[in-house]
């Protein structure tokens, strides 16, 4: 048998990054990683969930109901309450027929699901999707997996560059292959992987952008505002999502989870989507799995109607507050001063820029040494799509305050600045 | 703008006809669903799921872990232990090296989540699998939207007509197509739609014909063993599953699960797969949703432990070998004796034959009449897969004493039989 027979879906799906990097990082004990997009262990709310799990498997409760199939689609009241729940945030209201309306709204397992399906239901390979430069390196795999083309956007401290924007998608109409272009993909709040979130008023302007291109795309181009973040703030003013741009809740496809501001052991996250889109995904979505488990569904829904979910997420965010500034003092004692990176306001990582002659890459002399010296970085140049227009930078870095505890971060920081200086002397 | 901008994927993907199955089924109140393959409600393992969860979340559990992110193939221990389970079964053991060994294993969000990603990472559009004439419809519905091509195979009692599989895949040879053919899918243990399960003898005539085949082939050709209602058996003795089948482990994918014998709303299902195969099934998986819930995998992985799971499975198939004797009374009562069926020796379905005049399609007088008269089955021809050689059979149904309580099943039966009795006096 020389030929394998596998498809070539698989022949493109390579082994993730994040693979290789958790492997690493649980080969040596003593290693302390900066890298892991993990939640704080300690913040994970335990006896929250055991008490909920008491109302709802407990004389009383819903008991059978919590351990039978569910919908596709998900439970109507956690659709309800997660509507209301955005609404809440945007400042809006969660009626029907409006951009909150529960009916446009679908629970998946975790925002990666919807990620994942959108890239099914919108794209066939060689189709084009933009993203920011830098972006979340898993949704790059999943790119990669069905044979899709990035451009990458030059990313501001306020969100893409709006120039640039324009241009590419110039560019891709004078070459005549606007008709491939799907989407655009942003991580809006504290983004993974610079922690930068996006304006309210640039939302708008991208979404006037994308609709002056779609007459020539012949399709709609949507924006998948990936908001996973967003409740993660722990500095200044929420800001509201792209469904509160007049006009166009019909392009927006908002994703979001309760894996990370609840439990990432609990895979729970949902999308509002335009409804014709949505009722595509469904449909994939119930080849994929028919509805995610409705024990946890419930577990979620209990959470947000009894106030739990609301109590956790601030115990949470004084907590990543906390870990940040601990973080960035290590970071001001530990980096040497030509390295840039800024305080996050929310979310998990940090964003650190070297000087361009220093690499970071998994094959470069920085991250070997910064493995000798037991500390993990996610390389920068992970988070860049393949873009045929422009090389990959590779002299940055991600560092997350998230998965280890406050006490081992400083001590983290200061291997890494250890490394950093070592290499920037050398 | 006149075009969707959807992929071909979503083009192909359509309206599963669940969906609608149960859309009507709300819609009608007084309606007694023999369609549903739901699982008995009253068997859900409520006060069992509680003390599991407080030992897993109260002191002295887990705790935090389990609320944690897990890894992509699951849960080290959880491997294990289904590993042994499914030796156990099977006479053998779970070793490493073996054909149980837990590094074969992958977890999966149900077990439906991994047929699908067998079908993205074996088949591209256009390629052939080989199902059972009928076969589990939702599978079918995967194929659909993957843009496969499906060729049935005659299913005798004991499970698929060697012959006829033979002759298929000599024909296909014939005309060149035998590269297309990636697997043949069975469901081997009291079969849905059917209830017949494969004997064991059959099992090793169908991976030697598969194994004739694979030269010209160029590949491997698998056999994907759906064992989902292995463990729902109430009569007879056990069958050892195609992984007992000598030199052709590395040819067989076995796919489990434990929504239907512990719980549908925890969403855990499971494969063994030859290793390289699943290498790739995980690489893909870590892009759906890098690894099924962990909460929801400590769950199952105490159940297991515990005995609770075992000793829960001997509950339930008391239950469904009662409430298969309560139907099969009532259809011996109620129903003409020109239609055909047998007594099931496991599952949670009757497949019932009628005389070829009379259509049950959805469209039929038939389907309606049994609206009228508030009963729903499942036509059997959504069972049967689009296949150019053969026309769909349209006078057979699929009734499950699986979801409505014990004491509906008379009535159902006896509003079915009476309107086939109407419809065949006519």
């Amino acid at each position: 048998m020389g030929e394998s027979g596998f498809s070539k879906l698989a022949a493109r799906t390579g082994e993730p990054a994040v693979t290789w990097l958790m492997g690493t990082a649980l080969a040596r004990p003593e290693l302390i990683s900066l890298a892991a997009g993990f939640t704080d262990s300690a913040t994970l709310p335990v006896n929250e969930t055991l008490a909920l799990m008491d109302e709802l498997l407990g004389a009383g409760g819903p008991g059978r109901r919590a351990l039978q199939y569910g919908t596709t689609a998900g439970d109507p009241e956690l659709r309800r309450l997660t509507a209301a729940h955005v609404a809440g945030m945007d400042g809006g209201e969660a009626g029907p027929d409006g951009p909150y309306d529960p009916e446009r709204l679908c629970i998946t397992s975790g925002s990666q699901q919807l990620l994942y399906m959108l890239s099914e239901c919108l794209c066939d390979p060689g189709d084009i999707v933009l993203v920011e430069d830098p972006t979340y390196f898993v949704y790059l795999g999943i790119t990669q997996s069905h044979g899709l083309r990035c451009r990458g956007i030059r990313l501001e401290t306020d969100g893409i560059d709006l120039v640039a924007l324009d241009r590419v998608l110039g560019e891709l109409r004078a070459r005549g292959e606007l008709d491939r272009v799907k989407l655009l993909y942003l991580v809006t709040y504290h983004q993974n992987p610079t922690g930068l979130s996006t304006a309210g008023e640039k939302k708008a302007e991208v979404l006037r952008i994308l609709r002056h291109y779609e007459r020539a795309a012949g399709h709609p181009i949507y924006l998948l505002e990936d908001a996973a973040y967003r409740e993660l703030r722990f500095r200044g003013a929420d800001i509201p999502s792209a469904l509160t741009v007049a006009g166009a809740r019909e392009r927006v496809i908002y994703s979001g989870t309760y894996s990370k501001p609840f439990a990432t052991g609990v895979r729970v996250g949902f999308g509002i989507l335009p409804r014709r889109l949505r009722g595509v995904v469904m449909r994939v979505k119930s080849n994929h799995d028919f509805g995610t488990s409705n024990l946890l569904q419930q577990l979620v829904r209990s959470a947000l109607a009894s106030g739990v979910y609301g109590r956790h997420l601030g115990v949470l965010r004084a907590r990543y507050a906390a870990k940040a500034g601990v973080m960035c003092r290590a970071l001001r004692a530990h980096f040497p001063p030509e390295v840039e990176w800024r305080e996050p306001t929310g979310g998990l990582y940090v964003w650190a820029r070297l000087p361009r002659r220093i690499r970071t890459g998994v094959g470069s002399k920085l991250f070997k040494s910064a493995l000798r010296h037991d500390v993990l970085y996610v390389p920068g140049d992970l988070c860049y799509a393949e873009d045929p227009t422009r090389r990959r930078p590779d002299h940055e870095m991600r560092i997350s305050f998230g998965g280890e505890p406050a006490s081992k971060l400083p001590e983290g920081v200061a291997r890494l600045g250890k490394t950093l200086k070592e290499m920037m002397s050398a």
